[in-house]
């Protein structure tokens, strides 16, 4: 069961931009430095009725500041995408999942590295997975932890 | 003045695709071998009020769908996107503007490879500008068109 703090992280990644929620995105599983997001059909098929390079592009950019919201201190830093690759191996012609983890020892370095500098990148790579478990597209990312202005 | 086939081409990239339809994308020049795509700010903020990465992923890949339906045979072939990196130089605070033209002979080179094969790859380096003509993102992205089966 979700505590009450992981229910607001869970509302605001779903919520915060608007485009994001049209598309219906929704955080299934999120604990500390682990999280998984699906991304519905539904609301994104694109001219020939599979899912939407688009929507498939923000699923794996919505990862990102899910770990982050999972791992790290997000009262005092917050993320940003620097560069995406994204590269699709098959048509997504079902609901679309993503997995995300971060192992304990990276992400003390990453938070004594952002505390010492104000700003740390961290790089991942990521499966986008149909309902079969098949991987349709692979993605590779690289964020940047800031420290908020106060 | 925009022909009436040149209108039926621009509805069709503007709104094939609802969720792109939901972001505002829209179609501001097409000529042949030429075009020109607006995606606006306002339905596309995030969290921090500039224009949402997803959406600007949007603007660069869907200039590819737009080049070909303005240098091609799209009765017979059709373009899909294989692989897209986009790069975030700075924030996008206003509307953004993606231009992409290619060069007659490329034109024809690739109508004779797809004629041939079946299936052809092209590749295009693209600028996603706000409205003071600044480059916020770079795009690479990698598109294929193919036969329509019959």
């Amino acid at each position: 069961m979700l505590e009450e703090k992981s229910k607001e992280l869970l509302k605001y990644l779903e919520e915060s931009v608007e485009i994001v929620t049209k598309m219906g995105l929704k955080v299934t599983d999120f604990r500390s430095r682990y999280a998984k997001l699906t991304m519905p059909i539904e609301q994104n098929r694109n001219h020939i009725g599979t899912m939407y390079a688009g929507s498939l592009f923000t699923l794996g950019e919505m990862a990102g500041g899910a770990i982050f919201l999972a791992s790290f201190d997000y009262e005092n830093f917050y993320p940003i995408v620097k560069e995406l690759t994204i590269r699709y191996r098959r048509p997504a012609t079902t609901d679309m999942t993503v997995e995300v983890e971060m192992a304990a020892p990276q992400v003390e370095r990453l938070q004594k590295a952002v505390e010492g500098n104000g700003k740390v990148d961290w790089d991942m790579n990521l499966e986008l997975k149909d309902e079969g478990g098949e991987a349709c597209c692979f993605v590779h990312g690289i964020w940047q932890m800031r420290k908020r202005d106060r």
